[in-house]
């Protein structure tokens, strides 16, 4: 079977990127895209699931001939076990990263730390009730530690019970404890899963899959919000603002940085560093008129929905954005930093420097970040930038096209602020519908779709259809480089959704931020929920990944659906091999979990499914559908 | 390329496995075997580690030809991550089982278990004393809770330490900490490895190859430690016992019962009900004369030590022992249980009974085992095999031969109280040269291998030149089988083991028990190094995995080098597809951790390799070779 070759066009909506494939190939770089090519077609039986290297008694391929491996497991067991660490890896990549987050505050607390400090006091202290930490009498470093020490345990096995189950409505709590999946401690059952799918010990599919969504569980209600409202204690809470998005937001005559990867600690404290006095001036000794920070994917994200700093493109873009020739250096912490950024990166003048323990990369230069040194790091980076200006081959930049501007930073406080401070505004609109329901389009890009063609039609047609859209991680350049993320975008929505946004000066499109803080929709639709008086299960919500390609999209789809929020994905994970896997998440969980996935790579179908699903939630509520 | 097809005679060295796949054959029974030639050849990308579906971009399959995933990862990546995992499972597994017995400890302290007591008083406040857990004025409960909690924090990052660090030569330490591989918390370096393996985190092999060994060594010297510790603790301490094995300990006039995974919390509660004067007579009823409890894998080796209870046989036997026909029960945990098992079982009139939440098997019957419930579920369990065994079809049952008679029980303890108390003796004998070296002998069977035959060729080898073998695991029922656990086996070793074991009246092979507790060889080459002044990787010790094939094994294997142990596999993991992550596996690891690794399948090439590394160090203590 072969496919018909997919031109530039094929490829991606964008301008910018079309341009900066064209430079890619005229000047020899290979792309995502070119290696996709090469890959093709996939192994069919990695793509179903139905291989396994987890001994060496094998590998094995399960088929109709061979329906069982070496140590007798089926396809249904195959792909269950490889699913379980697909997404214990997405659970622990979001965990790890909130596990950092609490060891900066832990460092806070000790006061072994002058780099970073307590910027919402607020926050912590609501925090802290929220998990149980008492707070009278603690002054702020005080109460710095002893949440971070609460927040230890959520990760360990001691207490097992996680600090910020005090958010989830009772009747979903039931549901969990009656099938066992409420999650009991971030990283024990991150490693149970690696133990359970060791050779020979659980083997059963559906067992499997439950503590797959126990895991997952545990991400987003655990890890994922850990790091979510840690990084606005130590941060700031977004706030309402503006941004820009696309590759035009690189400067031609500026030294410009990009920040990959999807912490926050690394940075903000580059950007400190950006914006420090002496900087200034050593900038201006060299040829370039300033220094211009700009980001990638969700440290882009990041900053972005806190500073307002400028996007310059999601996942597929982030080898484009070399590609310009215009980046002086490209800092990265971790996540979702493809290798092949480090070779684009040799192509140019570009200096790509890891900050990360966890995340070397092999030919890059490795300037260390923690607590101790980060501020000093930042400036040591920045000078490396503005250095390395002077090596920019003007004759080899290309910068396409002017930015697009956008509205960010719609935290919950800042939505339930804009609201007046109470929900209900929202839950009557709800319930009138002028906002028929509300859907997360979250998640990645994936070569195998056009970039940000999903992404972008489906936000439309949900709009259309009076539904609210949260948006995070790389859908959020997706929808700002369409201009869906300006209050004027309104125009595009039903007539209801239109009137909201109006009245209230917003986008039909909200970024909540980057893909840990998938945690905030979670958490507001337990609000919404509490506040209702019903499960998340009944609310007219739902999740969309259109375009994910990662671990972490998959733990994510996984924790909201067992969550109760029905999700939609562009495309299926490798599980297709097994029925029972399928059927369980293509219908059946909703008997167990009151929500299921749908697999769907046409947003105009997608739109479909999702409006019916609103239609049916908000008909059993009682509300016109 | 096409092999010729094995014979009986080719799969096994023994009798009655030989019997037992004759038998499988006539009655249609497929075994391990039989679905081994079915997946061969296999996948050559999966088999080199080349293979990659860690994101829904790939999957992915790195060659010549196709150089970089999509990604941009390339062979040395691709491989260091998926090895990443593979012992990353195998030291959750190890330490998910720890675990278990830290949370029965635990219970024991807080008094919410009648079914588990500390039977091991001396123990239990050693281990306090040497994990710096004060013992002074708390009873033993108060105690076992203190102990409990310290160990949960071992697993947690609130520390970032472990216990039983203490134990580790100060050169070692100073080693791992100037390679950064100084484990920090069980779960955490488990869980920052499923985070470092996703799609843009580590994103260089030797990187994550040193991680690989830390999250080993938080195996080795935590979680492994930990299960063995504890389970002496509750359980009692081995003592030198005799105990037999093979397929001969099952009984045709007896109900029999078989014990299979790895953990005593299960094991040894079917014991006490196998014993329970209520069930004696109850079996009497039947036409039954008797319970008879036999073990197989590692929950064999935990009842084998402590209660001398007979060994049916190892891993690749736990099929044969169902097809014996005479089993009217097995009772599995978790671990190496073969989901095929639960086939063979239907061919029979077995019963697969399952015991753990976290290991169900489809099709098969769960009674689950907790710190509150498990007496009276042991005494459930014992009463459905008394009364399945008239359903038992005697003309189905066929047992071959009798049993060999061994000796077990060789905790450290035991061996140093044998040594008078310290382990002096045992250190003059070394520098004598009378036991020139000792090697443990650790680990699986895998099909792909003759049957226990690499185990027993190399053991025999390794005796007749003076080098005392220490046995764990799969290794264990190879060894007796072949009577080399018997003191009388002294008679083939070399002239100064064979002195040694007569005076002594030990076997020239001593079993020290199941997987995990491959701590206690690390703890004793500790003990020696210290006692010694020097570091581990100065002993004249080595490691062999000769027939291993699980995720577990190669852990195992990792924290052996990295605590700077020489270790042989019989056959490689899956990482020869990448030039550095082979080249530091098998050579480049001696410069880094002062160990590495030796692959060679021939048992007498194995035996020269290891002769000549006890040679090497020998040598450079200044020792005659």
């Amino acid at each position: 079977m072969t496919k018909a070759k997919r031109t530039i066009d094929d490829l991606t909506i964008w301008d910018d990127a079309i341009q900066m494939i064209r430079k890619a190939q005229k000047e020899g770089v290979e792309t995502v895209w070119d290696r996709l090519e090469q890959q093709e077609p996939h192994c069919p039986f990695c793509e179903k699931g139905l291989t396994c290297q987890k001994c060496v008694m094998g590998p094995c391929r399960i088929s109709e001939k061979k329906p069982r491996g070496v140590c007798g497991a089926d396809a249904d067991l195959t792909v269950a076990r490889s699913f379980g660490r697909f997404v214990a890896a997405g659970a622990a990549s979001h965990s790890d990263h909130g596990r950092d987050l609490v060891e900066t505050l832990h460092a806070i607390g000790r006061g072994r730390t002058t780099n970073y400090k307590i910027l919402d006091e607020a926050k912590l202290k609501r925090i802290a009730d929220e998990i149980g930490v008492e707070s009278t009498g603690k002054s702020i470093k005080e109460l710095a530690l002893a949440v971070a020490e609460s927040m230890i345990q959520d990760y360990g096995f001691l207490h097992n019970n996680l600090g910020f189950l005090s958010r989830v409505p009772q009747k979903r709590k039931d549901l969990w404890n009656k099938l066992g999946i409420t999650p009991r401690g971030i990283d024990r059952d991150i490693v149970e899963m690696m133990h359970r799918t060791h050779m020979g010990v659980d083997s059963d599919a559906v067992s499997l899959c439950l503590h797959s969504a126990k895991v997952c569980l545990g991400d987003g209600w655990g890890g994922s919000m850990i790091g979510t409202e840690l990084s606005d204690i130590i941060f700031g809470t977004p706030t309402p603002k503006m941004g820009k998005v696309n590759l035009g937001v690189l400067k031609t005559d500026q030294s410009n940085i990009l920040v990959h990867g999807h912490s926050p600690i690394v940075s903000e404290m580059l950007l400190n560093a950006v914006n420090d006095p002496e900087i200034k001036k050593e900038v201006q000794a060299t040829g370039a008129r300033g220094i211009n920070m700009a980001g990638l994917c969700c440290t882009g994200n990041e900053v972005l929905m806190r500073k307002g700093i400028p996007m310059a493109g999601n996942h597929l873009m982030t080898e484009l954005a070399i590609i310009t020739g215009a980046v002086e250096l490209i800092l990265v912490d971790y996540q979702c930093i493809m290798p092949s950024l480090v070779q684009v990166s040799d192509c140019y003048h570009t200096k790509f420097v890891s900050t990360s323990d966890k995340a070397l990369f092999t030919g890059a230069e490795h300037v260390e970040f923690n607590y101790t040194n980060a501020g000093s790091q930042a400036l040591k980076v920045v000078r490396m930038a503005i250095e390395n200006f002077g090596r920019r081959d003007q004759t080899k930049v290309e910068i396409p096209q002017e930015p697009v501007e956008l509205m960010t930073g719609f935290s919950n406080e800042a939505i339930l602020s804009a609201l007046g401070g109470t929900p209900d505004p929202l839950i009557e609109a709800l319930k009138a519908g002028q906002v028929r329901g509300a859907v997360g389009i979250v998640g990645c890009n994936n070569p195998k779709l056009k970039h940000d063609y999903v992404h972008t039609i489906l936000a439309r047609e949900l709009i259309k259809k009076d539904i609210l859209i949260l948006v995070t991680g790389c859908a959020t350049s997706a929808m700002g480089k369409a201009g869906l993320m300006m209050p004027a975008a309104a125009n595009q929505a039903g007539e209801g959704l239109k009137a909201v946004c109006q009245s209230l000066g917003i986008p039909p499109v909200l970024h909540v931020g980057s893909c840990v803080d998938n945690a905030r929709i979670l958490h507001l639709c337990a609000v919404l929920a509490n506040t209702m008086g019903v499960d998340i299960a009944d609310l007219p919500v739902a999740a969309s990944a259109p375009e994910w390609y990662s671990e972490k999209a998959a733990a994510i789809g996984l924790y909201a659906v067992a969550s109760g929020i029905y999700t939609h994905l562009g495309l299926p994970p490798n599980i297709t091999g097994s029925e029972t896997v399928t059927n369980l998440a293509l219908g059946g969980l909703e008997d167990v979990v009151g929500a299921c996935f749908a697999v769907e790579p046409d947003p105009f179908k997608a739109a479909e499914l999702i409006d019916a699903r609103i239609r049916t939630k908000r008909t059993a509520l009682g509300l016109d559908a």
